[in-house]
């Protein structure tokens, strides 16, 4: 029987060529074992021929261990071809996210009282400065904070390369679901871009692909543009060029200096990272040529 | 064969008691016609145990008229249980709009331009209006109007209820799949709410439910709101209460006068009208409980 | 000489009976002491035929204490007329803010996250919550929490009012530039209001005028708007019908259910909140009428 | 006597290097001659040292004629340096508008709608199309249609330079305020951009400086972002590159097709052209530094 406090659910992620009979084939498998689909979303891209679908079952209505029904499903992943790429987790399964952080903390300092809050579908396990600035904020909540200090840009090659192989195993140690740069204002080496594919995710303060790169704000008062934005992504290895998950932007004016647009845009940074990783949390973000479908 | 320009597409909607099996059964009466799905969206009301329904099929990739394929699936529906509630169209029939006006013309004018540039999937066939103001505009466009005077509001009920008669009988006369009191300024009477339930369709220009009733403007002004709306609904006995399409805002502040916030309405109110009508048109609003679900 | 990293500012703040020549009277005034204008701004409302003007001048441009300045601009307010309301301050003076709370943290943490990054133009003295649910978060940002249990709704009247007379003195020990009730969720008694007019500032979770008093979101989610919203305000007697500084909206849909409307309005509530108290901290909010001006 | 329906107004704008005292010296100059100033706007950008403003004075409180008023303001301005530009214009005097099109007709309905309305504090004189299918619901305005073909783009440059001296003579023969590239989706050549300097205005269909020059929507689809925009701004020779009057934006996701992206972008740059050619027309926007003070 189905409790309506009951919050487990089984989350299905697929994505694989479109043709025709997909969405009957998944629900008559999900429909076979009972299975209760709480929420199902579908979207076929017809520039790409490709289909993506997410759903996310009642546990209990399915007689099934999570890993039960992967075996099972496997199945049909099969017949729907070799390109085919699913998930299938249990929502209650525990996630961790690690974030890397600098100086400033504003993103730190949301996605702390979100998680205080009960708002993550995450435990934040440990959080990364090339800084001290932020460690004391970070301990008070009981989470670990690791100092891993850098070389100022350009220089010293060598230590930097260090520092990032230091970063990679205090990270890996945490086997994390995300990896948040939370303004961490170092570039990632491309084989850590690579290593953490499809889960590092960066807050890039500009409405994408507008002012890339460094001091997007200054960029943004030199143009003179009306609104300011910040720009949710996966990290790959071209510069704030990975697959968006989320933007937004707010009104500003001529008023605004350099610092009135860094305080603004701080509100958009918070909201704009907040929702993405939520998403990618809760598996209703798929990404496929370069964009993402998201399912929220 | 399956032409990329072939637009047309055979639309269902459908709305009834939830339980499990409802997407697997309807997917593989699709599958089983080798239905293309271009479009599906489902949803799962927990609070009144609702499944609501839009698919979009490739017409071409069935080998059924629309009759042929109601007639199917009337089975289908058959076995949802008897509170199933279906449409299936045919996107490329002809859909017909009859708009009702006063004197302020922005949103005919908006409508207008939009048949004209072929963004709206119907055509105008008449426009109402209680004055000639706008008479001259809708011919130019070699539509008819229709003048029908009424008399000042609360005055001479009879000589009122004469000029609805005429206005249902004028408008029945189109047999419109939509109604729309674009800024018409008349209160509906309630047989009239009865007649064209589900396809009369009001703009107001507040953000429901502030402001209801007469001179929303005046109101918002009046109480010092940092933002106006309007709202687009269906047309209900009770009124503005109707179930909510669509509604927008946007921001004001202390230098608007009435007049300035009347001047910004007007685009909020000619965007709302447009975005609810069309998504009207294209069967993609279901009303259950006196609340919609857009499949936008 | 002006060093261009100077942040003083004398802050005036003005609303008196429009009429020919006030603009030219002040900025005469400023002018003849050598005062350098950063920000100036005038409005004049024709509706209630009131005056209103902030300018904020460099400190270090005029050669004068700002309780010398102050003692001179007297005489310019003298010559406005006895209705003549105005302030000057200086911007770097401490202010002091006091939060109410309850159980719900998002924007208790919102502020202290705020306060911490220095984005706060104040500093926080005092918590004081009914429930000792946020004691510990206030605690560990250093900040004194005071526990004033209240009785429920509607019972032992006296224990209520016994309890908000210690919230008073608590309150009122901290001189307080505002009294920030964030969620606190128990409504003021008429003479608190009164005695906190112009500096309490409420939090409501909707937009009013819609969805005044209890469970906002609920009446939103039976009602089917298709967006939610949240208003800061002063507090007056009226329950939600205070001055409104702020209120910003975000879009919903079919697919939220009430839960997801909270989690969601939480990130507007913050915002608006954060916003309108600023503006209320840097004397960007002038009432009159029941309405605010914010020279934003 | 004022009345209160008189809305004739005397409208100062005016930009020069920022100094102590230019408040006092202009409001004093309108408090001695009477001038009831109904809107006031001050702008100082620290960045550049330039001041801003702009006034509104209700003309009837003025004893003299809009000539005589400039006569005497030139010594004022005098006074405030060689570098100083500004305009006086009475508000009621005929403005004129030439609209230059392609195609694509939303922008020229939604425009030729407005002024229908009265909302267009101009008269659109004439429109020039290098197409003809926009003619006949110019005509039926009661407006001048001028037909310029143009050669395919790259082609002919001959041909072209000579269509755009035919167009130059047919616009300058309007002497009109402002000429609006309301889609005309050909290249102005430099010369003509520095003709019409400072009233040349472009829609551009993305959210500048992202995605300049051809097919921005399918730039849009192509890098996957999540809200698109329209940018309307002064035309200077380098593409896509004058100063921005105005932007906004609007959501999208994964669902929308580039011709989705296309029907609801169209509602964004009437909205934004509409916008930032009624502040045009009210001597709203200042231009300083290849940037806008837009006192709306």
């Amino acid at each position: 029987m189905i409790s309506p406090d009951d919050d487990r659910r089984y989350v299905l992620t697929l994505g694989c060529p479109d043709r025709t009979g997909i969405v009957a084939r998944i629900s008559q498998f999900l429909s076979d074992l009972g299975g209760w689909i709480v929420e199902a979303a579908y979207h076929a891209d017809q520039s790409s021929d490709w289909f993506f679908t997410r759903q996310s079952i009642l546990a209990s209505s399915v007689d099934l261990s999570v890993y039960e029904l992967r075996e099972r499903f496997a199945e049909v992943a099969a017949e729907l071809g070799p390109e085919t790429e699913w998930t299938l987790h249990d929502s209650t399964a525990p996630k961790r996210v690690v974030l890397m952080v600098s100086k400033d903390g504003h993103c730190l300092h949301d996605l702390l009282g979100r998680a205080a809050q009960g708002e993550l579908p995450a435990t934040i396990t440990a959080v990364i400065g090339n800084h001290r600035d932020l460690e004391s904020v970070v301990r008070s909540h009981g989470i670990a904070f690791h100092h891993v200090p850098f070389p100022k840009s350009g220089q010293d090659p060598e230590a930097r390369a260090a520092a990032f192989d230091e970063v990679r195993e205090l990270v890996d140690a945490h086997d994390p679901h995300a990896v948040v740069l939370a303004r961490f204002m170092q570039i990632l080496p491309e084989d850590l871009c690579e290593h953490w594919a499809g889960k590092a995710i960066n807050i890039h303060h500009s409405f994408l692909p507008s002012f890339v790169g460094a001091r997007p704000y200054h960029q943004a008062f030199t143009r003179g543009v009306k609104l300011i934005g910040a720009t949710c992504h996966y990290v790959t290895p071209e510069l704030d060029a990975g697959p968006i998950i989320e933007q937004d932007v707010t009104r500003i004016d001529h008023t605004y200096r350099v610092a009135d647009m860094v305080r603004e845009g701080r509100d958009i940074e918070k909201l704009v990272l907040a929702r993405g990783l939520r998403w990618h949390l809760e598996d209703r973000v798929l990404v496929h040529g370069g964009k993402t479908v998201v399912f929220s």
